[in-house]
């Protein structure tokens, strides 16, 4: 029984619970998906919830080298890769017709409680992701406010993920997940405009933002990419 | 075989759906929370599904006098109607050591496109609540800036308490719900902010917004309840 099986078991395994859920998803089922006997199952994963282990460590052996790291190259512009990052939950919405999002989040509001080692390794998950998103927007560094709550920003930008899907999901569409991230994309905006009024860089005169037409027009050359319509 | 027996059976499905979930609760256990029989619940559901219909349906008679009406009750401010709906959620965590939040944000995750029936419940209840909350930003009038996408905005609002309720059971704590509501609340002063410059109403002088302390000095007396530290 070599490590080959192990990773088809759990390849199948979180297939199945993202496709299914936690409990919906019978042993047998994962069994016959990656083509073993039930004593190699058991060799590997001594019950269920050991598969629920299992399944949670390869998501969070998956984080980087799947989700974080392709934002990272995508693109060198620290405030971007957070857009680049929205961009492939949004991808995998569509591709499965706003039915399937983020697996951790289902997994935490399922199963998230029901011990503690399962409910840590979800928390790493989220926290690892932030931790990626506060340190893009430390590499923004002037181009926000100095005051930012950077760490915090990093969640509410999780929070546009994870309840942008969920609603996107709900609806059959992927225009609450849109809306969120356009409003994600305005807020960004508005803190760029405070920081370059800290810096006592031209901005907007006051009373005219709106007749002016797009914000982007006032963006220095560098940041132009981080400003779009919303 | 009353009415009585029939909410008594939905109140305890919903209360055991919201702390087991779905799938993990047996038809069993609700006939035993409920004190009713088998023959008494299948007459009013002929399968677990119709059980979970039942449940959804009833969730969404609860939204406005349970969820939306306290929140619109609790202060005049259309602004700080949205903090008061979160500070709902927030208790809720609170109460159960961030164990239990949204209890339909739970059954979307779960088992939310499992029938168009379900998924159509689930995503009434998400519109209605989105929906309510698009009502007092346009209660906000010109507090808040005229082209602001006030439907997206009530769609962001959503995903702060369904995003920031996941992340705070995963991390057994309140800090990363806290820290979405912060952001969005900084989110809403900057366009009141900004919509005080579109009306040329005396706003921060260019580069002094961070030195000069806290923003609420500046808001007009009307305005100051929505102003708070971030």
């Amino acid at each position: 029984m070599t490590t080959g099986t192990r990773d088809r078991i759990l390849e199948e395994a979180s297939r199945l619970f993202h496709r299914h859920g936690y409990e919906a998803t019978g042993v047998a089922t994962i069994l016959r998906a990656a083509g073993v006997n039930s004593g190699s199952l058991y060799h590997f994963f001594p019950g269920k919830e050991a598969l629920l282990v299992g399944v949670l460590e390869r998501h969070l052996n998956l984080l980087d080298p799947a989700i974080l790291g392709p934002a990272e190259e995508a693109t060198g512009d620290p405030v971007e890769r957070i857009f680049k990052l929205l961009e492939a939950y949004r991808r995998a919405l569509m591709v499965t017709d706003c039915t399937r999002g983020c697996p951790v989040g289902n997994l935490a509001l399922e199963v998230g409680n029901r011990t503690s080692e399962v409910q840590s390794l979800i928390d790493g998950y989220f926290s690892g992701w932030a931790r990626r998103v506060h340190r893009w927007l430390d590499q923004a560094g002037a181009r926000l406010p100095a005051a930012l709550d950077r760490p915090g920003l990093a969640r509410l930008v999780l929070s546009v993920m994870e309840g942008g899907v969920m609603q996107a999901r709900a609806a059959g569409s992927l225009e609450p997940f849109d809306a969120s991230v356009a409003q994600l994309r305005h807020y960004m905006e508005l803190l760029e405009e405070t920081a370059r009024r800290e810096r006592g860089e031209p901005s907007m005169p006051a009373g005219a933002v709106h007749e002016a037409g797009p914000e982007n027009e006032e963006a220095p050359a560098g940041e132009r990419s981080a400003w779009r319509a919303w």
